[in-house]
């Protein structure tokens, strides 16, 4: 259906980014804020990527008089919160948002309807140097989290590229220019013949839907198919960004005008977060991680909201996705702590399982007493199962001797230890 | 519209609360687990607190052939959880969840539509010592989080207590149940006045909305009374927890039989967590905080989505209403850090600027360029709104000296000092 249960050891991963991307946010100076799951669906229906069908982008409620809608993304919100607080709010305004955001699309094969996203924005600024610092925070965060130089790069380009190319080819109508968007920005998934389809009369996908095309003429794609490859022609903000990066000895980008971003709010540069690395698709099959994310400038999306002058930028990160390459790359270790298992002999020595519990406990290590009502075979499997390092067997002749049994359920040993001693001997195999 | 925005100051305190959830869950031996925001209406739909009005309870879409809703807790999700798994988890099954619950209700002032829930559960164990951990474990994480033993207390009874009383009473109809139990649940809120009107006949609220009665008789509603405020007459569950207590020397508890919880699936020991302190209400009234969660045994909701003979307990607190219950008590500062500001003079130099910046940053002190467009008037507007604790002014004046100006913005005092210095400096006055 499109959603999916998360266990233990991706959400520790998931953790660890987070607080890495907490602390750079700490450091770059960003506001920390959040907004709710709700909007009206008026604020942020408008923006939808795709307006074929925008019933089917998100989910939405009647409310007595009123739509609302789940969230699609972190910055219609944005925007939103912004003009509804554009007196008290400093500017330019800097914030970052962790939050799930929701696509009503048709599920499939590794394709989510949920998400968490990780959104930074410079709200109130033309600068261009929030749009390069954008591209450096994502970077140091990718290698706090354990990603090198060459794992990762940012691909930079501008919508100002794409206004000359439509001057070129003479499209000026805001539909056909936002379906070639949405178009180009699937090259990378489709690949160019696929592409070309869209951009000319239309495309049949597999499953037999039929996608309008821009209608082009086959000179027009020519020169897109040209222009997207050439790595030379920089436009005048693309190249105030890299002297910004020369500034910040920043060099892990490239321009890229084939990057394009499929929302059309975007009014400058733009950029995509792409991993390098190859990883096993569902059919076993290696292929380029691709894109975790990206972002660009929205100098008119704030006014939307009603007369602002509110340029902005930012970039937001898939966290799940970058979850999956982590977890893909296994550059790291981290460990699920498990608790020792203090097995249950007799239930009216529960003092005696309670005070070892406790004193285990207040050293900081994990431990329970077995939770359940089987015998010791029973607690055996538990213990084994939920994979703890060891249990404490304190029955009727520990309990004579004064002593408890220790054993490690790696290494299988056992050993005979006063009470007191358990903690040392415990954090010994831990 | 029962939605808010979160601002940084209460996001800052719900991490410390969230960071000393997991401390205690991974020392208490419990694993971390997530599920989708929604589920199968099917599935969750049943456990509803209100039958009356199952449509407006939850947020429900249609998805092709299915309905699909918004989780409106996390036990019926882990129930569908465990059902689905059963083979594959570990028996006692200890888990925790920390995720976002939606209700379709009508918002008023205080009363939202969406919150941030913590649970933790025992499935799979009729082990009375789960109940009793689960209060113990609370207790741990509210004195973490800066609370006093004077200022909480868990409230324990038994749905094996009003059953007895049932029977008094002679009332066997499960609608007839479901009703008292509702009304019960409501005494802190409405007054044991009001109580009995829905004990009774029924009830017109402010807003004139009638809510059915139970139709007890008088004589009923009388036992009811008596037995709920008689604290002596402890049920045999009850009397056993309260032994483990004494093993834990836990004694932040007390017998409270109107406790009661609204939710029909409980069968066995139930409790809740009480804020003892007062707080001001919106009407600057001084009010007792009331209850942040509760929870209970379970055993028969696993068994809804098969025939797993699957015994439980579990706990949920509200986070949203923990964080406001500690801005409340003020009970500890969390600091929000806040960039150093380096002001912009010329925007040729921006090399030396950077090198100030990535300095001070790979310091790990929060600083930022100004990122703005404005002038030093703006800039310095600019640092004192966002809370700024330090301006760095780098101009042509400093730029020949070879030495920057540290401008303290609450002092207001100024020092002139070497570029190499400035970090020593600036960790002096944060």
């Amino acid at each position: 259906m499109g959603f999916v249960d998360r266990k233990e050891k991706e959400l520790l991963i998931r953790d660890f980014i987070i607080s890495n991307i907490k602390e750079v946010m700490i450091k770059y100076g960003f506001q920390y804020l959040e907004t709710p799951s709700f909007e009206y669906t008026d604020s942020i229906g408008k923006f939808l990527p795709d307006k074929e069908r925008p019933d089917q982008g998100v989910f939405s409620f009647k409310d007595e008089n009123n739509w609302l809608s789940l969230r699609y993304d972190l910055t219609a919100p944005l925007a939103r919160y912004v003009a509804k607080n554009f007196l008290e709010i400093p500017k330019p305004f800097k914030r970052y948002q962790l939050g799930t955001v929701w696509r009503n699309e048709k599920p499939g094969p590794g394709r989510f309807r949920e998400f968490l996203q990780f959104d930074a924005d410079y709200v109130g600024t033309k600068n261009l140097q929030a749009d390069a610092e954008l591209c450096i925070l994502i970077s140091e965060i990718l290698e706090k989290c354990g990603l090198s130089q060459e794992d990762y790069t940012i691909k930079i380009s501008s919508r100002k590229f794409t206004e000359e190319l439509f001057n070129e080819i003479k499209i000026n109508s805001a539909d056909q220019i936002g379906i070639i968007l949405r178009a180009l920005d699937k090259i990378d998934r489709l690949g160019w013949e696929e592409v070309k389809k869209l951009l000319g009369k239309g495309r049949e996908d597999k499953s037999g839907d039929y996608t309008k095309g821009a209608n082009l003429n086959e000179n027009q794609i020519l020169v897109i198919d040209k222009k997207i490859q050439d790595k030379e022609s920089k436009t005048d903000d693309v190249n105030q960004i890299i002297k910004i990066f020369e500034a910040y000895e920043f060099s892990n980008y490239t321009f890229d005008p084939s990057v394009i971003r499929g929302l059309e709010y975007y009014t400058g540069p733009i950029f995509e977060v792409n991993l390098n690395f190859e990883i096993k698709n569902s059919k076993g099959k290696e292929v380029q991680f691709g894109s975790i994310g990206g972002g660009g400038r929205y100098d008119n999306l704030v006014n939307n909201f009603g007369n602002f002058e509110c340029a902005a930028t930012g970039v937001s990160i898939g966290v799940d996705r970058l979850v999956y390459a982590l977890m893909q790359k296994n550059k790291f270790n981290i460990k699920s702590i498990k608790p020792v298992v203090i097995c249950v002999f007799d239930k009216n020595k529960i003092k005696s399982y309670v005070d070892i519990l406790k004193n285990l406990r207040n050293l900081g290590i994990s431990a329970e007493i077995y939770p359940g009502e089987g015998n010791l075979k029973k607690q055996m499997q538990y213990a084994n199962k939920i994979g703890s390092p060891a249990v404490i067997l304190y029955g009727e002749n520990e309990f004579k001797l004064g002593k408890a049994t220790l054993r490690n359920l790696k290494s299988g040993e056992e050993i005979s230890t006063e009470i007191k001693n358990l903690s040392n001997e415990i954090k010994k195999i831990l």
